[in-house]
């Protein structure tokens, strides 16, 4: 076989990225983890460059994947029962570990059930194969995560059955409702948590009002659903996320091990019908491998941590720091979309200074992302930062004082 | 909010599954394992159950997820780099393992690159965003496994582009090929190496000579991909899988790291080109988190072994008992599908039968699985058996000798 005449024409694609300025740049490659000490935090080495590096770019919020605890649940796990489990949750492919995991982020959640994944990711995806019908309409705010878009794909959602509304626009999610084709039997209102590209957090409160005014006129009613990928765990008063800190009980709420929690893996807690539902249609939970005993052990340790004063504590120092960054960066006089959140989105509003800023952070030991057309709209050009709890003052301290000295430099506010 | 009306009416769907006898019945757990000792392999004991059960239902051909080697590799990851890579890949959550996994499994496929994802599941969905084009026609097995499926459909494939062969029929293929649209400019034929349901294999040489008939009617060529989870590590006479098993070179290989190799993920080995395209195009490589480090140690650990002395060990105990196995199951005058691989069906051809059979294996401590309609074809009921390298002589002895009572006592053959 020869594979010549695909890889002239995807080259000629991958040109095309490049040239459009969307091509991906290399992956770096992190070699090292060195461990806080003398109050500078966590740092790390990189494939091929010298010095140490902080990482502003980390979703581990709450700096849990380096905590001892988590990390003893999984060496004890693997030495216990191994590497992975072996087959399909259904076909005995469910350790104790999975079905204690899956209690413990329901009962954190509050909710009576909950199902894991080896990610949000399929986590929405198999959510979605669950609850979607013939008659279903989904509607979605327009800057909901890939894995929402895709979600939708995988289970043949078409296109007379999707509505988009306006970015966190309670109006606009109005008017979709209003516009429901007749016909429809159920409505499915699906959102981001936390806008992880902004750091700003879907009005659930206000969006579950809509809901309320319109959910007689379907058989089923309307379901909310919140991917609260960036908020669970970092977000809201004790850690339960936007829901929490909007006073409000979505009906299905999708999250991530991944971020906060510091491990990997997926959920959605829910009624019990519908995890059950998950179980029996839900084909990316069916069809592979469940996440390793070690994962659930180490992620079911990290909500113990969430759900007791040590978590509390440490929302409070990740709170602390991140009030420290958004203020040094105003006092530099930049500009960001304000919110309590970790994320902190430093507006540039260009291209060219984007990539320079970024590199001249790269250059002074600072991992951050620069958010370039078209992943967000021309003229929203963004510096992505996420603070974690591991960040010590001093850390902040010393990337205000790099990003003052840049931004001196390029002459530019 | 309330979930009365769609508890409902999902309640209702699943009442009729059950019905149906298509409902899963509830999830067995795992709550121990037992090291092999005095010539019998490991135990498990399971939730709510008295006694120990012999797995005979794992895809863990090799047996290596309890190997010290990989359970050190893992541990020395976690404790080295955390729990979780805090990040996707292209926002610097590339770790050295992951680059380390990816240059182990290419050299071991013999392939130019590989890209490693969450599962073979996620796999099948990536490669899929990446290749598929709308001029594509895509041809699959009848049997393909629903990952596929589900891929072409995460990526939109319409259904005049699909194109469905009969189970390994080369003269059903070549008619799918040669009724192509006109229009139609490349051309990817994807079908799995070893049938998860059945244990026999793709003809894949004579796939490659039908689509080298072809190859020159479409610009972009004809693209071959295997899906070989259950064969990579296990079949062939070095562990390379279905492909050498046929003698055959497949332009893309997707496999899982999740069954031989004992750990989870998975991974596409094929052209440096394509792997590029899958990292900046594969939406469940971008947009999710990578493995833990924790996996990827364990898998380039598992490679290892299958590419020594010990791997070939492995890979002649495993032939060894699957021969005793297939005997023995003849002996007693029972009806397989024959061939070399691990995955042993036996054929009952009754539902019935086929549960009271399982259930009688399960009295004995014995865990395997029915597979009754619709998941294979009225008649066709079976029982699947796993064999894998930590079943001892006498594991097999055994497990033949509770099938021959079982058979007896039932009357029949
Ligand atoms: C052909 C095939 N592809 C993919 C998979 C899924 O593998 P994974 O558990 O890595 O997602 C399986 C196993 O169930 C399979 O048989
Ligand atoms: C809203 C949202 N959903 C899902 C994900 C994916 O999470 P995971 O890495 O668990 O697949 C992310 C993070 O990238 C996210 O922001």
């Amino acid at each position: 076989m020869s594979l010549q005449q695909i890889d002239a024409t995807l080259q000629r694609e991958l040109q095309q990225l490049a040239e459009q300025g969307r091509a991906k740049p290399r992956e770096r490659v992190i070699t090292d983890y060195v461990p806080a000490k003398n109050g500078s935090g966590p740092r790390y080495r990189l494939e091929g460059q010298q010095g140490l590096f902080i990482r502003m770019n980390s979703n581990s919020y709450l700096s849990l994947g380096n905590h001892p605890a988590l990390i003893a649940a999984a060496d004890e796990a693997t030495r216990r029962f191994g590497t992975g489990p072996g087959a399909v949750r259904f076909i005995d492919g469910t350790y104790c570990h999975h079905t204690a995991l899956e209690k413990r982020i329901a009962l954190f959640m509050d909710k009576p059930a909950a199902k894991i994944f080896n990610s949000a990711y399929t986590a929405n995806c198999g959510l979605a194969l669950a609850i979607n019908s013939a008659t279903t309409l989904w509607a979605g705010d327009r800057l909901n995560h890939n894995s929402i878009i895709r979600a939708m794909r995988i289970c043949g959602v078409p296109g007379e059955n999707k509505a988009i509304f306006n970015h966190n626009d309670v109006q606009d999610l109005d008017r979709c409702l209003d516009s429901a084709a007749p016909g429809i039997t159920r409505v499915i209102v699906v959102f981001d948590g936390i806008f992880s590209m902004r750091g700003d957090f879907a009005p659930t409160d206000r969006i579950l009002q809509v809901i309320e005014k319109h959910k007689d006129r379907f058989a089923d009613g309307i379901i909310s659903v919140i991917d609260d990928s960036h908020g669970i765990g970092a977000y809201g008063k004790t850690g339960r996320g936007t829901a929490e800190f909007c006073g409000a009980a979505p009906d299905i709420i999708v999250g991530t091990f991944g971020k906060a929690f510091g491990v990997n893996g997926g959920f959605v807690c829910t009624s019990a019908t519908i995890v059950e539902t998950i179980r029996q249609k839900a084909d990316t939970y069916i069809y592979t491998n469940p996440l390793s005993m070690a994962d659930c052990a180490a992620a079911t340790r990290a909500i113990d941590i969430c759900d007791s004063k040590e978590g509390l504590d440490l929302l409070k120092t990740l709170n602390r720091r991140t009030r420290q960054f958004r203020e040094g960066l105003e006092q530099i006089g930049l500009e960001t979309i304000p919110g309590p959140h970790p994320i902190v989105p430093l507006l540039v509003r260009d291209t060219m200074r984007t990539r320079m800023l970024v590199n001249g952070l790269f250059d002074h030991g600072i991992l951050a992302v620069g958010l370039t057309f078209p992943v967000v709209p021309k003229g929203d050009e963004t510096i992505r930062f996420q603070i974690n709890c591991a960040h010590t003052k001093a850390d902040i301290d010393y990337v205000l004082e790099i990003m003052a000295k840049l931004v001196k430099k390029q002459g530019c506010k």
